[in-house]
C-alpha cells in the first residue's frame, strides 16, 4: 500500500511533466505566429525544413546559411520617408543656429521652412548635401551617439511611436525562426551602415558585424594624442541596386541562400541569390495595407512612390522567377508589435 | 560479500574515470602547446582569463570579444616574398602566351626573364600593373577557382611544401584558445580579400566572413542571363597601415579588444584597439629566427626588408604602451606544424 501511495504523486508529476512539455513542444510548433496561414508562410518552413534536413538534396550546411534581409520597407517602413531622411532633417535644423547661411541657401532654406516642394526641387545633388551636412564632420564614435540619441527622442509623424518600436513583427519573427535554424541573418541596406548599427542589435538580433549598409569615407587620425576615426564628406560605397550583391561579395564572401526585399532597389540581390544552386528562399513584401500600413506599388496599380518603388516589372521577374510575394494584407497577422 | 564483490569493478571504474578526466583537464591545462613558457605565453593565458572571469574588472561581454589579426608575417611567412606576389608572377608567366607584347614590356619582361633587379626598378606603380593584369578581368568565381588552383600546385621556395601548410603553428593555436574563449577572430590584412578567403578556413579556421583585405572594385552583370561579380582592374580598398582600423570598422563595426600584427603595417590598428578601455592584448611578431624562418628589422639591429618591415620606431611604441613583442626565437617551441 505504501508502495503505491507513493506512485500516485510520481503518476501526477509525470502528467504534469508532459503537459509541460507537450505545451512547450504546441509553442514551438509556431514559430510564426504573426504571420497568416498562407502559402506565403508555407513557402518559408517547407525552405527552412528542405535547408535543415541532413541527407536532403537541399541540404545547406550551417556555414554557410546566410539569409540576407534589406531594411527600409522589409523590416521597418520607408514611409512618408526613409528614417534617416527624417534623421537629416533634425539634424539640419539642430544644426542650423551654427550656420545663419542655411537661411537663405538651397536646400537647407527648405529644410527650416518645411518645404517639401522645394525640397524634393533640389533632387538628388541636394539630397547628398543634406546627407553630408548632417553625416560628416564628426568622428565615428560622436555620430553613434548623435544616432543613439536622436532614436531615443524622435517619433513617427504617423505612429507616434520611436522609429525603434516600427519594426514589422513577423519579419522579427521570420529572423528568429532563421538564427534558431542556424542561419546568420545579415542586413543589407541602401542606408547607412552607421545609421543602423546603433539600433539593429535592439530592433532585430542582429549584431553591427552583420550590417552592410552604404558608407562615406572614414579617415584615421590623432587627436589629442588618442586615435579617432573622422567621417568624410565623401562617399565611400553605396549599397543598393548593383551594389547589394558587391556589398555581399565583399563584406561576406559567400553568397546568400535566401533573400528579402521589397523594392527595385533589391532586385539584383535577389537574382544573385537565386543564381547559387540548392535550396533558395527569395521574397518581396509588398506593401498593399494602407489601413494598417501603407499602400504603394506602382504594381498591381497601387499609387507610384520615391520611398521603395515597386515596379510592374519586379512583380513580372518574381512570378517568373518563383520569389515568393509577400501580401502585408493577407500574409500578416498583424504589422507591429503593438498591434492586436 | 557479493555487495562487496560488486563494489571493486565500480571502484576500479571510477578510477578509470577519474583517470580519463584527469588526463584530459591536463591536456586542457595548456592550450597553446607550441609556445615557451616565456612571459608572452604568461601575457596572452591572464589576458584571456581576465577577459572571461565574470564579475572581473576586466570582463568582457562574448559579443565583445573580437580579436583581429594581421595576415602575412603574422599568421604564416611574408619572406622571400608576399605570397600573393608569388601568385602575381607565376599568373604573369601563366598568361604570357596570350599576351605576346608583354616579351617586351616591363614590368612583365622583368617577371618572364626573372629579372628580380628589374622588376624592383618598376617600383610600386609596376607592381600594381602586375597586380591589375593577374587579378582582374575575371568573374569573382573565376578567381576563387584560379586561387584555389594555385594554392593546390604552389611550393614555397624555402620549406618546399605548399603554402596553406605554413601557418605558424603556435599563432594557429592561439586563434583555436581565443575562439575556445568566445573570441570572434578576424583576419585584417593589406593581401587581398579574395586572395585570402579560399584558403582561411582550411589553414586557420577562420570563415570568408571574418576576413577583410584589401580589394580591386568588382561590377554586377548578367553574362549569358547569369548574374555574376566581374573584376574591374581598379583600386577599390587598400586596408593597410591607417587603413586598417577604417576596415576594422566598416566590416565589423566595433573595436578589436585584441590585435596581432608584425609590422609597420599594423601599428594603426594596434593603437585603435589600444585605444579602447577595459582589458587589451596587443602583440607584434618578431622575426628574429633567421635559422627556423627568418630575421629582419631593421629594430634591433636585423637586416631590413620590403616584405614586413618592423622598424625600430615601432619596437619604441611597443614598450612605450605595453604591447607584446613576440620573439619566435625565444617564445615559440616550433614554428610549423610539420616542425618536430
Amino acid at each position: 500500500m505504501r508502495t503505491h501511495a507513493r506512485s500516485y504523486p510520481a503518476f501526477f508529476l509525470a502528467v504534469i511533466a508532459s503537459l509541460v512539455v507537450c505545451t512547450a513542444a504546441l509553442a514551438e510548433a509556431d514559430p510564426l505566429p504573426s504571420w497568416n496561414d498562407t502559402n506565403t508562410k508555407n513557402a518559408i518552413v517547407t525552405f527552412v525544413e528542405k535547408a535543415t534536413t541532413e541527407g536532403s538534396a537541399d541540404f545547406v550546411p550551417p556555414a554557410e546559411r546566410i539569409a540576407t534581409f534589406d531594411n527600409d520597407g522589409t523590416l521597418w517602413p520607408s514611409h512618408p520617408i526613409y528614417t534617416q531622411l527624417a534623421f537629416a532633417l533634425d539634424r539640419v535644423k539642430a544644426l542650423a543656429p551654427q550656420h545663419p547661411e542655411w537661411k537663405t541657401t538651397q536646400p537647407f532654406k527648405a529644410v527650416l521652412d518645411n518645404d517639401m516642394k522645394a525640397l524634393a526641387a533640389a533632387g538628388e545633388k541636394g539630397l547628398l548635401e543634406l546627407i553630408m551636412a548632417s553625416h560628416a564632420g564628426m568622428s565615428t564614435a560622436e555620430f553613434e551617439k548623435i544616432v543613439t540619441d536622436w532614436f531615443r527622442t524622435a517619433r513617427h509623424p504617423r505612429f507616434k511611436r520611436p522609429y525603434t518600436e516600427l519594426a514589422y513583427q513577423p519579419m522579427v519573427e521570420l529572423l528568429e525562426y532563421l538564427r534558431a535554424n542556424g542561419f546568420k541573418t545579415y542586413i543589407v541596406s541602401g542606408g547607412g551602415i552607421e545609421f543602423m548599427r546603433p539600433m539593429t542589435e535592439k530592433v532585430y538580433g542582429v549584431s553591427p558585424e552583420q550590417v552592410i549598409g552604404s558608407s562615406i569615407e572614414t579617415k584615421f587620425e590623432m587627436k589629442d594624442g588618442k586615435p579617432v576615426l573622422m567621417r568624410l564628406p565623401k562617399i565611400h560605397f553605396i549599397d543598393d541596386k548593383a551594389g547589394k550583391p558587391v556589398g555581399i561579395n565583399e563584406f561576406i564572401g559567400r553568397r546568400p541562400v535566401a533573400a528579402f526585399g521589397n523594392s527595385a532597389g533589391d532586385r539584383e540581390m535577389l537574382e544573385w541569390t537565386g543564381a547559387g544552386s540548392g535550396a533558395r528562399l527569395m521574397m518581396l513584401v509588398f506593401h498593399d495595407d494602407a489601413e494598417r500600413e501603407y499602400a504603394y506599388g506602382p504594381a498591381n496599380g497601387l499609387p507610384d512612390t520615391k520611398f521603395g518603388t515597386f515596379p510592374e516589372a519586379l512583380m513580372k521577374e518574381a512570378k517568373a522567377k518563383g520569389w515568393v510575394v509577400i501580401s502585408m494584407k493577407d500574409d500578416w497577422k498583424r504589422i507591429f508589435a503593438f498591434d492586436q
